[in-house]
This record gives structure tokens, C-alpha cells and sequence, in this order.
């Protein structure tokens, strides 16, 4: 048996994530590889941090880039905060809320879950009333950008009714991050996630992660070990001090962190309310151009996420047959539906690098092309 | 504010890892991003699965790269398999036997530890002892060859114990896959990890995982949930499946993927039997050249792995200001000790494509000089 190397074709990648990595990104990630302790590398590594600090727009202390996928991102908050027995309040609109629930019920926590219908931002009122019922609730959780269905919650609304209810927040941000507005401290969130992968236009593999000094409090107070060793962020605080010496850990994903380095000084250039008027007047054009095609967005115009159109796969489309055109013909790539929508609907990303406008002409172009097959 | 890329050195790695890693599989990281769920892509991870059946001797259908690092590997090995009450033996002698006693503590199972002095292999005797004394345990884990002390066990012997009493074994290969001889299935080794940044020469960031048909069947009968949802290898095994399908767990890392794969085929293409051969050449060329210079092994010479030479630190030497003038003067990283060996000892790694005659060359007379300073 013989192998050879891999050259992937050089596709424009217009669905959920990963999105588009520009060529500086690529060329920063293919650096050469120093040690995880190398004193430039550490020195790299503060960079990152206080570059995170900023597209997060917080002072927390303890921001860091985990070297692990969003979801792992997602575990690590709920093993760290949460302990067996805790309630928590879930909010599920989407796959990631669903998610959220299989976590806390894996530490054998209680969820209690405040359901909205898929495609729509979390209600609201619900999580209000779920609130005033559970006074003994310690967390509130939800998904700031649904990637599943492409809708945005009020995050700043939801934070506020939590503190309200003594309730730290813990903020799905994977698809939120350098698309739309997001203010940690402002909005007072605890904990915080992200992704790579999405509007950061950083290759796929780790996970931002941001704690508030509550938040911090809460996991150095436990009264239960954490049940992920690899998770534990209590022994990754040494690591990420700051202090200009790093305990041992784990090995870093150097090269990865070199590219979300490179990601972030691209992202602090742009200014972040630059990035999300990008986001937003791409996807105007985007927005106008199906409608010309007449395709339906699933999300109600004041609830859609720039970054992330989902949209109603039009009566007779097949499907499978349409992304495999696009993908075969014009090296686009648009993402499935999931869960609920699989099969009903499309999820068009643009997401950082890839929201701009060659790619919302070419992807317009494109699916007329392919429809009309 | 402003923030500049990072452009690191080009560093000689010959610490404990990260490894050198070839100009060939940076520039396979840096190939352009696909999606994780794009054909080609899919295909690629078929091949990777193969290559790592090849590179751990196994026909193992469960053999796949975690997309995280090879601490999460050594969780995800014990949160599938362990569960709260089982009995596990595990072998400490050195920081990673260690780690595997806490990954089996959060778990709430029992360990059964079995301690050896450090810098020597994982004695045989004492693990045969607590096999007889603990008819109830259901695992053996031990390290392969432990990274903290340079030293290498006798893994065919301690799986043939572990059978004789129907004991599944786990193992950590993260030093030595590709780097010593490794047989997974003629050793009957059920479930084994490893790391990409160690003799691979890949970038740090994902661990190759294997389970035997038997593991995959205790994985598959657990009474209880996993308690980890990243880690749950049950959900990922349809992602992995071969079948064409893929179904969506999370987002790959897509292009450090592109990176194993490419480490892999030239693994392929050297031979496994080469590789081991190159690293003890290389080794014992150094070795000659330490004994030249008055540096005594930790590890007694039948114990020792080739790929990482851990060796006292010589009396009145500073440790810290000899590293920081090898790295200063000749872009050459040597690892620190760690555990019971910090600031006594030194570990100089050989592995992958750092294991070549210019590197042992450059830092036998690096550390000559360096130690005459």
C-alpha cells in the first residue's frame, strides 16, 4: 500500500465553520515549531491573552485558550463551576442548548430546561419566570449565537435578569465572537466560551476561554474535585499566570496558538466595530440577494445572526444534490441543516475572512446556477 | 496598543517535546482549510486511520486521532473504559503513572498502585504480585515509556501478566510510538494512547487512540454514563466509522490533521522498523559522547529509551543558566527534569526527525561548551 501527501483543493468555505483561514493566518500557523516553555513562546502566549481580553471585551484575569475544541470549551465551564447537585438553568433553542443540558447532567447536576422554539432567540419571558421559580438556581446557561439555526438571544438582557437572581451566567459565544457585538464585563457574563473556527477565521482546535473573579471564586471554592483532569482549570492557572513562569500542564498546541495569535492581531488591526459592521453589511447583501432568489430565512429578520443564514432549502431542491454541485462546481461550500432542520434547511456562514464581498457574489451566482439545474 | 505577528526562531528541539517537526509537515499544516464533513476530507481521515493502525500494529477497527492533546487521551482512555468502583492496578514510577492514578481517582474507581523507583522501568514482579492479590481489579495502566525519566517498561511482559488474570490493559505510548518497538495487537494491549509531538515529529495538539474489539465491548456494556461528553468515545466512534458517513460530533482540527497524516506517511515510507533503528543509532552515538564528557544516564542502560536521554545535571552546573545559554547561543532547547528530578536532571530528546546525526553533532559540542563556561 502506498500513501501519498494530501493537497486539498483551495475551497471557499461558506457554511457553519470552519470558515475561510486567509493565507496569513496559513503562513503564521506553518512557523516553526518551538517548545511549549521557549521563553519567546510564553512571552506569545500573554499576547494571546490580553489579545482574547480585548475581542472579549474584559478585564478577567483568568482568559485563556484552551487547547481543546469549542465543545470541550463548553465542558470545561460546566465541570469547573458546577457541582453534582447544583441546579441549573438551561436555556435550548438549538443543537448547543441541547448540549448544554447532556453536560450538566453528566456531573449528575439538575437542569432545568426553558425551551424556545428552534430558530428563534431564547424568550425571554420563560427564563424570567424560571428564574422567580428556582431561587435555589446557582447558574443560568445559555447560547448567545445558535449555530444550529443561525439566531442571536439577548445576552445583555439575559446576564442582567440572572444577577438579578444571584445566578452566574455561563455564555455559549462559539459563533458569536467577532461577529456581533459582545461585552463581557459590561454585560456582566461569567463564564465564556468561544470557538476558533467561526468568526475568528482561525483554523479549528481551541477554545477561548473567560472566567469573572466571581466565576474564579466559585470554582477555587468547591467542595468536590473536578471530575476532568484534563479540564481542571485550577491547574491551568498556573500555567496561564502570566507571571513569566508556566507550571507544566500539558503540551500547548504551539503552531495552533500561533495562528489564533496571528487571527486575534488581525481581528485588534480591524477594531471589533469594524469586524461586526462587516458581518452585518455582508449579510444585507446576502440577505437581498436570496431574497431576489425568493428564498425564506428561517430566523425572523430582528433575530438573525449576520454570520450565520440559515435558510429554507426551496420546494423541489434536493438537498445533498445542491451542496454537492456547489461544492463540485464552484468549490463552495454551504452547511447542512441539523437537528430539527436537517434536510430542511441550508446554513450559509459568513463568518470573519469570509464575509466579504466576492464571496457573497459568488455564492449568489452560484446557487441561482445550481438551483436552476 | 499595538501588536505585531509572532515570528519565532527556528529552534533545534531536542527536549521532551514538542519535537522538531519537518519543513514537510509545516507546510501540509498550512495547505488550505476544508470543512471537516467535506468528501476529500473524509477520505484523508479514512487513510489516517489506516496509517495509524500501521504506526501502532493494529487492526484495531477503534483507531483514531483525538482532537485534543495526550493528557486528554490518557482521560479518555479511563473515563470510557473505568467506571466508579472498578478496581484499577496502576504502575507509578515517574510523573505520568501518576497522573493516571488521578485520572482514575476522579473517576471514582479505585487505585491499585503499584510503585517502582523512578528512572527505572515499571518492575515486573510487583505487578505480578498485586494481580494475584487483586482478583476483582478489571485494568493494568502503566506507561510504556515514561517522558518524566527517560525510562522504558516491559510492556509485552506486563500485558501477558494482565491476560493471564482477565485483566484489560491500558497504556501510554505518548514517547514511544514510532520511537521504540510497539506491537499492539501481538502484545494484546486493549486500550493505548499517544501524542503527535513526540516521535510523530507533528505538531502538539491531538492524541491516536486505540481500543481492542474487548474494550470497545466494556465501553459499549458500561452501566453508568461517561462522564465526560468531549471525551464520550461513543459518540465519536459513528464519526469515525469508515462508512462514508460521517456524522457531526464537533468540529476536527482540520489542518493539524493534515499534519498527522503527512508525519504518518513519511513514518510509512521510512518504515517502523527503521525508525526505531535510526533512534537507537542516534542514541547510542550520543550517549558515547556524554559518557565522553563525564554525564552519567538516571536510567541504568537496559532500561533506557533511545528517543529521550535523561541524564544528571553535572555537579556545579546551573541548570537554568545552562539551558538559557544553549537556547541563546545555539537555538537549542533540552528539556528540564521534572518531579523528583527537577533542577537534577536534564532530558535530551532524539525524537522523530529531531533523531539525526547534525543534531546529536550540535549538541554534544553545544553542551560542551556551554558546561565550560
Amino acid at each position: 500500500m502506498t500513501f501519498n501527501s494530501f493537497n486539498p483543493p483551495q475551497r471557499i468555505l461558506m457554511g457553519p465553520g470552519p470558515s475561510d483561514v486567509s493565507a496569513r493566518v496559513l503562513s503564521a500557523l506553518a512557523r516553526p515549531t518551538v517548545g511549549h516553555l521557549d521563553p519567546l513562546f510564553i512571552n506569545m502566549m500573554d499576547e494571546v491573552k490580553t489579545l482574547l481580553q480585548f475581542a472579549f471585551q474584559t478585564k478577567n484575569e483568568f482568559t485563556i485558550a484552551l487547547s481543546a475544541p469549542g465543545s470541550a470549551g463548553m465542558e470545561a465551564c460546566f465541570v469547573n463551576l458546577v457541582e453534582a447537585g447544583d441546579k441549573v438553568i438551561v436555556c435550548r433553542n438549538g443543537v448547543f442548548g441541547d448540549r448544554m443540558i447532556q453536560n450538566v447532567n453528566r456531573i449528575g447536576a439538575e437542569a432545568v430546561v426553558v425551551d424556545s422554539p428552534w430558530a428563534r432567540a431564547v424568550e425571554t419571558h420563560k427564563v424570567k419566570a424560571a428564574l422567580h421559580d428556582h431561587p435555589d438556581a446557582k447558574f443560568l446557561a445559555f447560547v448567545h449565537a445558535e449555530t444550529s439555526t443561525g439566531a442571536v438571544s439577548d445576552a445583555k438582557a439575559l446576564c442582567k435578569m440572572a444577577q438579578e437572581h444571584d445566578c452566574l451566567t455561563i455564555v455559549d459565544a462559539v459563533t458569536s465572537l467577532g461577529g456581533v457585538e459582545l461585552k463581557v464585563d459590561e454585560w456582566g457574563i461569567d463564564a465564556i466560551y468561544s470557538g476558533t473556527q467561526k468568526c475568528m477565521s482561525c483554523v479549528p482546535g481551541i477554545s477561548p476561554l473567560s472566567f469573572s473573579p466571581k466565576a474564579v471564586a466559585v470554582v477555587q471554592n468547591r467542595k468536590t474535585q473536578i471530575q476532568s483532569w484534563f479540564l481542571d482549570q485550577t491547574l491551568v492557572m498556573g500555567y496561564w499566570s502570566g507571571e513569566g513562569k508556566r507550571s507544566y500542564h500539558h503540551t500547548a498546541p504551539v503552531n495552533s496558538l500561533y495562528a489564533l495569535h496571528e487571527a486575534l492581531v488581525m481581528l485588534h488591526d480591524e477594531g471589533l466595530e469594524n469586524s461586526w459592521a462587516r458581518h452585518k453589511e455582508q449579510h444585507e447583501v446576502l440577505a437581498k440577494g436570496l431574497k431576489e432568489l425568493g428564498i425564506e430565512f428561517i430566523v425572523p429578520e430582528e433575530e438573525r445572526l449576520p454570520q450565520l443564514n440559515a435558510i429554507y432549502i426551496p420546494e423541489g431542491a434536493d438537498d445533498a444534490k445542491i451542496r454537492e454541485y456547489l461544492l463540485e462546481h464552484y468549490n463552495l461550500e454551504i452547511g447542512a441543516g441539523l437537528g430539527a432542520f436537517a434536510g430542511k434547511a441550508w446554513r450559509i456562514g459568513l463568518m470573519g475572512h469570509a464575509a466579504k464581498s466576492e464571496n457573497v457574489a459568488l455564492c449568489l451566482t452560484a446557487l441561482k446556477d445550481a438551483l436552476s439545474q
